[in-house]
Order: structure tokens, then sequence, then C-alpha cells
């Protein structure tokens, strides 16, 4: 660890502490050995991609998690039906006096292999100039990639004949990608909330670092509710219900407008600030620890190659970078995505539309809920004579934060320093995971993003994984497996303390 | 003529009178002779279409409309370069005390031969069960076939070595469908100006009869200006310059709220009525004529199936329809066309758009102008804090009214009780057409629409115009001919009366 690093993680390691992994040289021997099945392994369920929003491969996607699980050493797995994507359910006993809940997403985002530059289902493993070896596919980063590490680990155990420190839950979803809408109904399984209650916190295994090495620990995340707002003449009953030519405008109702109009109401004269009212009834202010670590945040980021890289000039309102991540990580916010409706071709088309949307999505800060945040908008939308607008949620859920003193974040801490990498503490992120399905009731337990490595891309084209790093300070697949057997070993160590 | 139109006709004829067309038949014996020829030439013309939204045949065009002219028997004919699409100017000297204007364009709509049920070059002639047979293709009725139909009677003249009653100025354009923009340029074009300054009026021929028949005058027209108002990141100097990731909202400016706020300013709280500062500043209200005829021609509608027709329950406002229809005819609008930008595909996608673009038509009413209407949204746009948002002006046109006693309008109506056609005047369209360019200055000409005849389907697919009608109440294309022979007859006999 470089000293810079030591420095920066003296005052934050307070509440951590180091523990051994017994016996590691052999099972790292094991991680090394298995290398080649496991890339293999990842790769096989690259080919498998299961993607929600096109009910594409969604029982094959569940049975491929199911085994997954099996082959790993879970001793029973099973598929949880939903009124959506099933989920499945997986345990592993290993007489354990602690266990640590495991989140998997077994879906991956939309893709078109046109865009790509080698196939995104074949998984090939390119050379990375400056980095190492990475795998090219849809899922690479986010996030078969981290969960076939973690799967590495746990198979290094089996190959060994150790039991794991601590046991295992493994709750998966395979509609992570839109918005987590039935996953809900996984945990509140009564097989599965049970087994979850006995867990000291629940983590989704991740790829950590920058290009730096440095990682991040990030303590709470925004909620997030996606939503269309449809404003149709079908709809309000006065018509039209279809485009029709504009110069009838002067007769007839403009569902356009009117959309305009409901829009205008939702943020105020700023163009920023959220209206709808009630917006902010329950949002918590930062704590003085949650500005502390935004403050360090700030400290470490170049705020010139950050404003580049988003293409902006300036923050809203004209604020301090300070200011501004403060903002960022307190405020809830109401966000149009896109407009679309009537012609949207080159140059213009004299028609009327019938149909206009906006496309929305709301981030939610604790306390807010999703059921709250759209419950709010549909009255709001009401109460100012627009509750002939369509409100149509997609998905969504609300902020998720965990306690940095919690067993499952000092594990992490001090697995961290134990592999040398440095890393920060983020109070809260602006973008969003469904980590609310396991802090918020029923299960309220801490809940976090676990795991180190590096890879880019999620969503777009080209997503990758690194398995083999040229750089001692930044880790690929083995070393990643490595993390998580250290982790799991603090964290029974942790929890003892 | 029906005894329900000669009684509607009687109170309008008072200042229309018949003239004799002298030895007709020989007229209508050349025009029946030339038929297949004179629908050849119609198909030819449609087989090349001149588009100049994608500059397609624009030289090839011109010039196929400037021997079209000379045919015709036109004297002279001669391509007028413009800064977009040229125009066609030809002169026919035939001796007469008195001239009139011919005002043809020679470009179509764009197309997509998909959507076609016979191939849109093609002019495929077919059975229109009831109505007879009609040539179907890109330009059909918009605005070749009266166009072709007006050149038939020409030729009648010319096949029989007869004088025309009257001079005739033409004037042609090639971006009727992209507005006009440089067609002024043509009118004011030092050989132009001074020929059209002797002509009684000027008229485009049009197919003017529906289904029953019955045909409309429609002595003015709203003005039409096309924009596109811009927001984006780029332009207003603080970012973001492309799409980012939606969780940024609480800390950058949204291109597309700032839209939402901007275009909120311009129409009031109802969702309907024009906010623009000084928009109604030049307005003129109806005369007590131009209520009579629109009171007439409401008596004459269905509203139930007019409804119908466009899909809506109410007229704005819940108005009755005389008064919407007042409206309709009075009122200068703020359209949205469409609104695009960010995602617009299925469902949510977490983006800021750096950019969203509002699709906007002004239609204008006397005397309002589209120089006016322009510089009246940008000082709006500025005042209110939006002079970021582009302005971006594609096209457009201000409002055209003619005199119903014009001599024009006399001979059209009189040619119109001779061919015992039911007609109705309309004191003005919503819909548009560049007829200010004659009636506005520096021409300030009486211009009109002038022809019998029907088809359909202009902009979409499968439009069609009808060649032969299997009723005796609707023209076909030799009957159509025949109409702008007795209208030239009329037009000289009432000039000199």
């Amino acid at each position: 660890m470089k000293m810079r690093a030591l420095a920066a993680c003296a005052a934050l390691l307070s509440t951590a502490a180091i523990a051994e992994t017994p016996n590691r040289p052999q099972l790292e021997a094991a991680v090394k050995a298995g290398h080649d099945v496991n890339v293999k392994r990842l790769q096989d369920w690259i080919a498998l991609p299961t993607i929600a929003a096109e009910r594409r491969n969604v029982r094959e996607g569940a049975e491929l998690m199911r085994r997954l699980a099996l082959d790993a050493g879970f001793q029973q797995a099973e598929i949880i039906p939903t009124d959506g994507v099933p989920g499945v359910f997986a345990s592993l006993d290993a007489g354990a006096k602690d266990c640590v809940g495991v989140y998997f997403m077994y879906d991956v985002k939309q893709f078109d292999p046109a865009e790509w530059s080698s196939p995104p289902l074949e998984a090939r493993i390119v050379d990375r100039p400056g980095e190492g070896k990475a795998i090219v596919g849809r899922g690479a980063v986010n996030q078969k990639g981290p969960e076939a590490t973690f799967l590495a680990a746990l198979h290094a155990f089996k190959a060994t004949g150790r039991k794991l420190p601590v046991n295992l839950v493994l709750v998966a979803e395979g509609e992570e990608e839109i918005a987590s809408t039935h996953f809900p109904q996984v945990i509140a399984n009564p097989k599965v909330l049970p087994a979850l209650g006995k867990c000291l916190g629940v983590f989704i295994p991740t790829a950590a670092q920058s290009a730096t090495g440095a990682a991040t620990i990030t303590l709470g995340a925004k909620g997030a509710v996606e939503l269309q707002l449809i404003s149709s003449g079908a709809k309000n009953g006065r018509g039209p219900k279809n485009d029709i030519h504009s110069s009838l405008m002067a007769s007839v109702d403009s569902p356009a407008w009117r959309l305009v109009k409901a829009l205008d109401t939702l943020v105020a004269d700023d163009g920023h600030t959220p209206a709808i009212e009630g917006w902010f009834e329950h949002v918590r202010p930062l704590t003085d620890r949650q500005k502390q670590l935004i403050a360090q945040g700030v400290a470490k980021q170049d705020e010139a190659a950050l404003k580049k890289g988003l293409g902006i000039q300036r923050w809203a309102f004209d604020e301090d970078f300070l200011t501004s991540q403060l903002r960022l990580a307190s405020q809830p916010t109401v966000n149009i995505q896109g407009l679309v409706g009537g012609y949207t071709g080159p140059g213009g088309k004299t028609v009327l539309p019938g149909r206009v949307e906006a496309k929305i999505d709301l981030r939610l800060v604790p306390d807010m809920t999703k059921d709250e945040a759209v419950s709010k908008l549909k009255a709001h939308l009401a109460k100012h004579g627009f509750g002939d607008i369509e409100v149509k949620v997609s998905g969504g859920y609300g902020p998720t934060q965990t306690d940095e003193n919690s067993a499952l974040i000092r594990a992490q801490r001090a697995a961290l320093t134990k592999a040398g990498i440095d890393y920060a503490m983020s109070a809260r992120s602006a973008g969003s995971w469904p980590g609310v399905v396991f802090t918020g009731p029923p299960a309220k337990l801490p809940a976090g993003q676990v795991g180190i490595g590096r890879g880019s891309g999620a969503h777009a084209p080209n997503e990758w994984f690194l398995v083999d790093s040229s750089s001692p300070r930044i880790a690929g697949f083995d070393q990643g497996a490595m993390f998580y057997i250290d982790f799991l070993y603090e964290l029974a160590g942790t929890a003892r303390r």
C-alpha cells in the first residue's frame, strides 16, 4: 500500500480490524488452479443472457442460476416464482455461527451486436493495453463477472475441502435491469425472509476499483422510480384520439400543451427544484458525518476533469463543487429522461399530436419511499387539474442506507486494507441500486456492494471485465476471488468482536 | 343543377354573371381527343418527383416544368434561380386585353413506397368503385393532377388554333412543400413582378369537389410558420453537451426542463390561448360578412360526423360548433407538432438529455406577418429569460385574403354555376397556402384556388386523382379541363363588366 493511501485510511480504520485467513496459500493455490474453469464458467453464463424487458431466457437464466449455486457448494437452491421474472434462493450451511446474505442479479441489459467490437455473447478475451486481459461481453461487469469471481471463491473452498467461516444465503433476481419490480416478492417469501433474518447483512459482488486502483465503499444510494407521464386525447375523453392536422389547433384541445402545462407544475421556475406537493416532507438532512465524507470525496476529485467528462461548464445554480456535491447526495430530483410525441423526424410536419409522453425518473433520498413518491405525484397532478395525465410506473425502489459501523462495512474495510487497496467511503451515491429491498422493511439488514477488480461499459457496447491484471494495484479474477475469501473471514472475525 | 344547390347559390350569385364560351363543342372535342396524351403527360410528370427537402430532381423538375409550359403554348418560359430551389416564369400573350396569373407548384411531398398499394411514381390508373378511374401516385392531387388538367385546357386551345381570351403569366415553384421559403424571390424578380402587375389575379389549379360533388371557394387562409425550439446544453453554455446519466439531475442544469419552462410561457394556463407578448396586436376581427359565410358553412356541415372524423368529443373550451368555427377562422395559434429529445424508445432510460426540441407551427391571421410573428416570439423568449432557446425557422408565410368581389372570384363563381356545381364560399381556411406571396406586397393581387374534380391523400400514401368520373356531378379530367376553359372566358367577360 502506498503511503498516501495508508494515511488516508488511518482515520477510517478506527472501527475495522484485520483478521487472518487460515491456510491462505492453500486456498490461493486452488483459486489459481481453477482459473481457466472459473473464467469458462463466466463465459458460458454470458452466452445465456436473461433480458427481462424482452422476456428472453427467463426460465433458462433462472435454472442456470440455480445450477451455478449448487455447483459452488450451496446445499439447496430453488427457483422462487414471482408475478414477473422468478428469483432464486439458495443456502450454504457451513455450520458457522454467523451468516451473510449474497445478492445476485442474473439478468443483463439489452444490447445491439452491431455496436460491439466483438460479439457480445461470445465473451471473448481481449488485450487491454496497459491493463491486462479482459472479457468483453454483455454482463461482463454488470454483474456476472464480479458474481462469477465470488463463485470462484466458493469453488476454492470446495476444492480444498474447507468449510466457509460463515453460512451463506443467496437471493438472486432476473429483473434488476427493469428496476427489480418483483424482487420484494422473493425477499418476502416465507422460506427466504427467515433465512435472511439470520444474516449480518447482504452484499452484491462488484468490481469497485478505478483506473488508479482506488476503491469506493458506498454507504447508501438514492432510490429511483421510472415512469412515463402520458397525455392523450383518448385518455382525457376530449380527443383527438390520433394525430390530426395542425391547422385545427384553434378548435381542438392539444394533449401536447396539456402535458407541457402539467410538467410545468412539477418543478419550480428555476427548472430544477421539485415542486410536487409534500415532496420534501420526509427528506432527512445529511448528518455531519455524511457531510464530512462528501467533503473528503470532493477533496480527492478533479473538478475540472469531472466537468469536462460530463460536458458541463457550471454546476446547477452556479454552486461551488462541494455545495453541489452536497446537493447531489441530499436532494431528491424529478428528471426528464426524454420527450416524445407527434412528429419527431427532421424538420417539421403539420400535425396536432393525439398523444405525447414525458419519460421521467424520480430520485429519492431517505426517508422517502417509492409508494410515497408515486402517490404524491398522482395527488399533485389531480390537485392541479391534470388527473387525466396517465402515470405509468415502469419500476423503481426507494433509497438505501447502511451504517458504516455495521459488521458488513467494517469487514469490507478490513479486507480492503489487507489487500493493500486505497479506498474512500461515499456517504451516498446519486445513482441507484435496489439495496432498499434489504435495508428497508421487512428485512432491515445492512447492505452493500463488495469486491475489488475492474471493468466498465455497463449498459453500453463493449462492456468489459478484467480477468488478468498487469498492475499489482488492480485485481484480476484470481485476486478478486481471494478478496472474497479474506472478506468472509473478516466478516466472521468482525462479527465475533 | 339540383334545386338545393340553385337555392343555395342564388344569393351568392348576385355579383356573378355567366358568359358564353364561343364554339365550346370544338374545344370540348379537342379535350376529349387529347385525353390519353393529357393523362400520359401527367403520368410522366409524376414519374419525376421533385422533393425540395431531399434536394431530389431539383434541376430536372424545373426544366420539365419549363418544357411543360412551352408545350402548352406559353411563348416564353425560363428558370428563375433563387437561393433555394429555382422557380419557373412563363408568359402566354394571346393579344387579349386582360391577363391572369397562374401559380404552379412542381414539387411534391416525401413518400415511402412501402406504404403504397401501387408504386407511387408509376401513376397507375386504378378503379375506384362507385367513383370511376383514378391515378394513384405522389403528387396526383397535390398538385400535378389539377395542374395537368389546366395544361390540358391550354392544349385544347392550341389544338384548335384558338386564341385564349386572356393572357397568362405562369409562376411555378419547387419549394411549396417546404413552405415556399424562396418563392418571394421569384415574384420579386424584375421580369416577373411587372408581368404579374398586369394580371387580374393569380390562381392555383385545384380539385375542389367533395364526395357529394359540392365545391368550396376559399377566400382566404391562415398563414403558417414552422419552426423548432431547441434547448441544448451546448447552446446555453452551461451543459451538458450530450446525454448524461440521469442521477446527475441534482447537480446539473436540465435542457429538457428549460424547454418545458420556456414552452409554458407561450400559451396561457388554458393550454390553448397564445401568450406570446403582442401576439394579438395586429389581429383583425372577422367582418360581419365573414361571420355570415362561416355561419352558412356551419349550417351545411354535419358536426357529429366531423367530430367523429377528427376523433374528438368536444371542441376546445366546450364551445358550440359555430363559436368554435368562428374561433378556427379568426384566432392565431401556437401548436406543438411534436416533442423529441433524450430517450424516446419504449419504457425509460436513465439519461438527462443534452438537447430537446419542440416542433412548433404558428398559424397567423390578417394582419399578422411571418416576420412579425417570428420576431415577437424571439423577443418574448428573450424577455422571459430564455434567449438561449434556439428558434430555428424552417419556413412559412403570412395569411392571405381575397375580396369575394374581385374578378377572379366572380369568374370562378360564374364558371361553377355554368358547370352546375353546388358550391359554398369559405371566409378563411385554417389550413394554409402561400397565397400571401400574391395578395401581400409587392404584388397585392387577388389570389385563389380554382378548379373542379376530385382527389385525396395529399401528403399520405395512395394519393389519388380522378381521371374518369362515373358520377355526372363530379368532374373527371376532361370536365376539369373544360371548366378552366369556361373560367378563362368568364374571367375575360367579368373583367369587361
